[in-house]
């Protein structure tokens, strides 16, 4: 895919492509398709991005809320995305013993109720052992701060999707 | 269901129960879920157009997006939501003649093309005979004012199932 052909697109098929960038929030991609066309695709992630940013910190939430739990009920039901199944499988989370998922369960359980919204990580970047050490350390951030460095999870996602989907290696990550 | 109820809803039963109301933007209902505790059905709903509202133009204009065709290609595949899927059949768009369906499917690329989102009505308020005479009409309207005009139906649509999800009937419609 190149960017002539993603300024071609009608919404309903930009929409179906980009639609979960941000993890089922296809809001913000059917947004996004106002500002075309786009001069490349680091300028259509800027889009992503800055819409993010523009949102009410409700609304920033509410992104981080329609993200699952690593290795969590999703996962056990086979009703993640299939974006987040790709990654979270390709992070190891699909091989976790009983003890760890159980671990794993706890600390999520405690981070939700913390902060009141779910622990986003990309899981790519980091692998299996490194989730539950992060997940501890996060736990006791600031929450202002953790909102901060949520997003900023979330965007990298964001980035490697459209890296998945444009055939190339996100920059800076 | 009753507003003590919805309160004390963690913010993934709430998004499960609500995600819809707000076709395909559970963003919306898990944005809205931090501005609880709710006093009622009203004071719910109105933290719901509250957030649509605050959107930027790309924000609503993609609000938009998200909704289906009537009687469209994902009524004829199967793949609308259950929601819509109930309120199109309640219109009667599942019983239209090819002939009709054929006319509408002109009438909204042509809306489509226009405004760069779907026609969107909410089809139960009107039914089957309404709708293309609304698309014939609304089709002609300047763009910011087709703008707030299906924003509208957006909410009309919210509030209907709103009032589904609480049994009773919705206000001012």
């Amino acid at each position: 895919m190149d960017i002539e052909k993603v300024n071609s697109m009608d919404f309903g098929e930009f929409v179906d492509v980009f639609g979960n960038v941000i993890e089922r929030c296809p809001l913000i991609a059917a947004a996004v398709w106002s500002q075309r066309p786009f001069s490349d695709v680091e300028d259509l992630e800027k889009h992503f991005f800055d819409f993010i940013d523009a949102l009410p910190q409700s609304g920033q939430e509410g992104i981080l809320r329609c993200h699952p739990d690593l290795a969590g009920r999703e996962l056990q039901q086979g009703t993640l995305t299939a974006e987040s199944q790709r990654e979270q499988s390709g992070a190891g989370l699909t091989s976790l013993r009983a003890d760890e998922r159980l671990q794993l369960a706890e600390l999520n359980a405690q981070y939700r109720a913390r902060f009141g919204f779910p622990f986003v990580l990309a899981a790519r970047l980091r692998g299996r052992a490194a989730v539950p050490l992060e997940l501890a350390r996060r736990l006791h951030c600031p929450p202002a701060q953790e909102l901060r460095t949520a997003l900023d999870e979330v965007k990298k996602i964001g980035s490697l999707r459209l890296a998945d989907l444009f055939g190339a290696h996100p920059a800076g990550l």
